[in-house]
């Protein structure tokens, strides 16, 4: 089976959706983004023994590459339209492709986006490349910057649990209720997009947690210009996490990664607001600190003493290689 | 210096364009497709060792890259606007990373398309996969679907330059005017763009020729359910190849690939219309045959009799590994 044939074979099945006007097989796909919206686009890459562990389940992959490619989206509150796939792989094993397009069909029909288009190529190594297409109203995507001093920062979910799973994958322990839960925190990321939607109205700035906390709401800082202070005992960790790991969740829901929650900058008045929106939708909304004038970001404790020396999130070309 | 400083040192240059609100630096792109007109996206990927020889200057990956990705959307007929680039590279090194970046902004510039966005990881084996996105009038999408018999095949600039190019650096010649102008082929190909816009009108199908004329031929075929004639001494090769080549240049104009030349189908009464347009670009323009009913593609001499046994074009994953 040829290359033509077997992408044909594996990923027609998920090329239909809103807006969508030629799909996957021409040179091109064609897109009508909606009137009065602006099309919003991020591109994302994992690639193995970087982002994940060799030998990931074929559908773990396509959890966690559609799981963080949309929560972009929602980090710009925007809705999820289409999605296109560059993977590049050692061979066309039909083994691995096969559960691969099915479980990235399933999960794309769930988060509410098409697969319209990708280039399936030859490498060494399995990398694959998301690039995911949304619209949000004009002028009204949720950006990093417009943190106010006196603005709230409000988190969504729980913090560290993708880095407890990983931590289970990385030094295995006995499967329980727990490492199960953590694990699948860590595979299959549950992007915040409605909430994201609902919350637009009140929202200043924002951004989805892929670095860890403390990163991610330093780029919040650079790009509004202001500071921030973070309470530490107010940091959002689940029962999971602080019963597995009891030295580390506090350190890894600052600095942890992957988490793919939103951090947001609301302003005192609209929090009752916004928190009311995240009950009905059934997703944790906690308020961690206040955006301040003072540049810097200061991580506190219950009775207002800075705790120094925290890691400040992920960087791929850090990492000895 | 970390992931972050080193992409926005290297990209941010090329980070502005017609209807970009935002660009390089959030979590997403926010971008303005005009009134009237449909998206068109493509992604294409390109891998060291694969696509393009180990040790290829940066400069010659950016305008690969670019040509190639730019030359999908000609084959839509539709305008560039936008880029995202997801780059794996082994090491941030910025003696490979700063003439990359530099040789991508000045070509992009050329080609009119924007770099809005992208994403930067650590991976054992170069790879990038660039996504383009342009616009054409809504319902005006070049594709290949369309053909009808009767109608004339178009096919633009000459055909196997890039394969010859190629194989001046697999068997390397000594230097002369025309290697130097076959690797450029090879090293720079440049997209159709504006033959394809103005063509527009006129045009009941077509694609670009990534995968070798037979090959891509045959999906016109068989997204528009006809079947063709090809007269062979009639796809036009250039002097340098058949100076270089006088034994394969034939057989790599039908099936070498990468020379990002369009073939169209046009009505007989349309053809001397888009010559005057072609001659008017200074851009070769020319009738190599036609499309019919019956089923099949079939290449035939001066004389009319069917040539048998040729190559049909590159699949990646029937090369051996």
């Amino acid at each position: 089976m040829g290359e033509f044939e077997l992408i044909r074979r594996c990923f027609m099945q998920a090329a239909q959706g809103p807006g969508v006007v030629t799909g996957i097989g021409d040179d091109c796909a064609v897109l009508q983004v909606p009137d009065g919206q602006q099309l919003v686009v991020s591109i994302d890459t994992l690639v193995e023994g970087v982002h994940f562990l060799p030998g990931t389940a074929p559908e773990q992959v396509a959890w966690r590459l559609l799981g963080a490619a949309v929560s972009d989206l929602a980090a710009a509150a925007a809705t999820p339209a289409w999605l296109t796939l560059a993977l590049t792989l050692p061979q066309a094993d039909p083994v691995w492709l096969e559960p691969f397009a099915a479980a990235l069909a399933t999960r794309a029909r769930e988060l509410g986006i098409s697969l319209v288009g990708g280039d399936t190529t030859r490498g060494p190594c399995l990398t694959l490349s998301a690039q995911v297409h949304g619209w949000v109203p004009a002028g009204q995507a949720l950006l990093r910057s417009g943190a106010r001093a006196g603005d709230r920062i409000l988190v969504s979910g729980t913090l560290g649990d993708s880095r407890g799973g990983l931590e289970t994958l990385l030094q295995p322990t006995p499967s329980n209720r727990n490492v199960d839960w953590l694990q699948q925190r860590f595979y299959r990321p549950e992007p915040r997009v409605e909430l994201a939607r609902q919350l637009r109205p009140w929202l200043q700035a924002g951004l989805d947690i892929s670095d860890g906390l403390l990163a991610d709401l330093q780029h919040v800082l650079d790009a509004s210009a202001a500071g921030a202070v973070v309470e530490r005992d107010q940091v959002p960790c689940s029962a999971a996490l602080l019963n597995s790991y009891p030295q580390q969740a506090q350190e890894w829901a600052l600095s942890g990664g992957e988490d793919f929650e939103l951090c947001l900058a609301v302003a005192p008045a609209d929090v009752a607001a916004c928190m009311a929106v995240a009950e009905r939708l059934g997703v944790a909304l906690t308020d961690i600190g206040r955006f301040c004038a003072e540049p810097g970001l200061t991580v506190v404790t219950a009775d207002g003493c800075p705790v120094d020396g925290l890691a400040r999130g992920y960087d791929h070309f850090k990492e000895s290689t």
